[in-house]
């Protein structure tokens, strides 16, 4: 089953057609036993758009793509995503290795080059035992989740990325499977898109949901998609009983 | 050659008069080949304070003490510092690694209710490469440093410690020797008080520099200090001249 991004509204397509790379950086130290990482990797498959995955796990093994193959992959993705669960309010040791072995000087300025030609974007993807509404000024923990983030930001502008609204993922063992399902989708889309008005997302989700409705042969999302379809459609009748009704 | 702490403003003295331990958590890749750690280690020598290091390097290796014997060092510390380079706007991996490794939830209770009874502080001690006018809004780089050592604050916070300005030594490796002396002295100063008044660290450093006047038998800082006593020396009986001449 697969997700068609190709009529996405901001596709990066470069002038010969070609849609350029999305690659993840997910760290993790224990990957495995990771209820939301996993859940998310499956729902990945379902994106045909190719995305590239950089796993770094708690011994902090490089990804089996050596540290050249993963520049050339940096240096080709127009958008790099840094995928991790907050850990003392900020990245696992293993990204922060990540970064100190791959940004190397002469990375770095070959990067910034390509950015001024082809600027691509940098985005994290958190997932977190807090809520939200625990963070800033006068909350139990006193700095805002931006603020917590900026060495990520900083870090993109350094090499030339912009930076994007960063996805969270809050208290995912104590959401209910249909909650769960739609934190799916609302990743699904953020990866898939940068840059999409609400209608727009509706518009591509109701596809993906049609497309889906005939092929889909995982239990995971099916029912959840189905429900939303239903509810679409009877929305969509409803607001075009409204309509009539006016004219 | 000792610079004596006894005699400070605040220092942590427990009821039964011992002064409660510093400890001090350095994070460096490469320790052997920094000049400005290396030159930090040495200048620590010559406080009597008992300051522990717990040395974290380029191999993530731990301490030459256990686990279970850091715990017992930073339940047993008044103050604990976190120095090391800014890496990409944070913190070397090898000090994630070590909160990841050390903070398990057992001793982060443990901690948090020391710190209720007996709380502590934590700091942070950075050097940098850039200068500290080219963070903020508006500036190279758009965040404030407070912004980027946010999770260390929040961190401190979580575990019970109250969270110290940040000693920012910047661009080290550019300073003239005269000026690598005296951020030397300012360090000790910060490690050894953490509370003083401008009057008080300067009483204080009077008193050392004339402690060191006839003990001292190192090169490094000896010139230093002695020329900052006699123009010390000579502002006092400036000072003493005015106030004459006004009675």
């Amino acid at each position: 089953m697969y997700i068609d991004v190709s009529n996405l509204p901001r596709q990066c397509q470069l002038e010969n057609g070609k849609t350029m790379k999305k690659t993840i950086v997910l760290s993790h130290p224990k990957l495995a036993e990771s209820a939301v990482q996993s859940f998310l990797l499956e729902g990945l498959n379902w994106l045909d758009a190719g995305v590239n995955i950089i796993k770094l796990d708690q011994k902090l093994l490089r990804s089996t793509l050596s540290l050249a193959e993963q520049r050339e992959l940096i240096l080709n993705s127009a958008e790099v995503f840094l995928q991790f669960p907050l850990y003392w309010y900020s990245a696992p040791a293993s990204l922060a290795q990540w970064q100190e072995e791959l940004f190397t000087d002469k990375f770095v300025h070959d990067l910034q080059e390509k950015n001024k030609v082809q600027p691509a974007t940098l985005a994290a993807v958190i997932s977190m035992a807090d809520k939200s509404a625990d963070f800033g000024a006068g909350a139990r923990i006193g700095r805002t989740i931006s603020e917590l983030l900026s060495p990520f930001q900083a870090f993109a502008e350094k090499v030339g990325f912009s930076y994007r609204k960063p996805f969270i993922i809050e208290q995912f063992n104590y959401q209910t499977p249909k909650q769960q399902e739609r934190t799916l989708i609302e990743y699904l889309m953020y990866i898939a898109d940068a840059d999409a008005s609400f209608e727009q997302r509706s518009e591509w989700l109701l596809a993906q949901l049609t497309k889906i409705e005939q092929t889909a042969n995982s239990a995971i999302l099916r029912d959840y998609l189905q429900q939303q379809l239903d509810e679409y459609r009877l929305l969509d009748a409803t607001l075009g009983e409204i309509k009539n009704d006016r004219e």
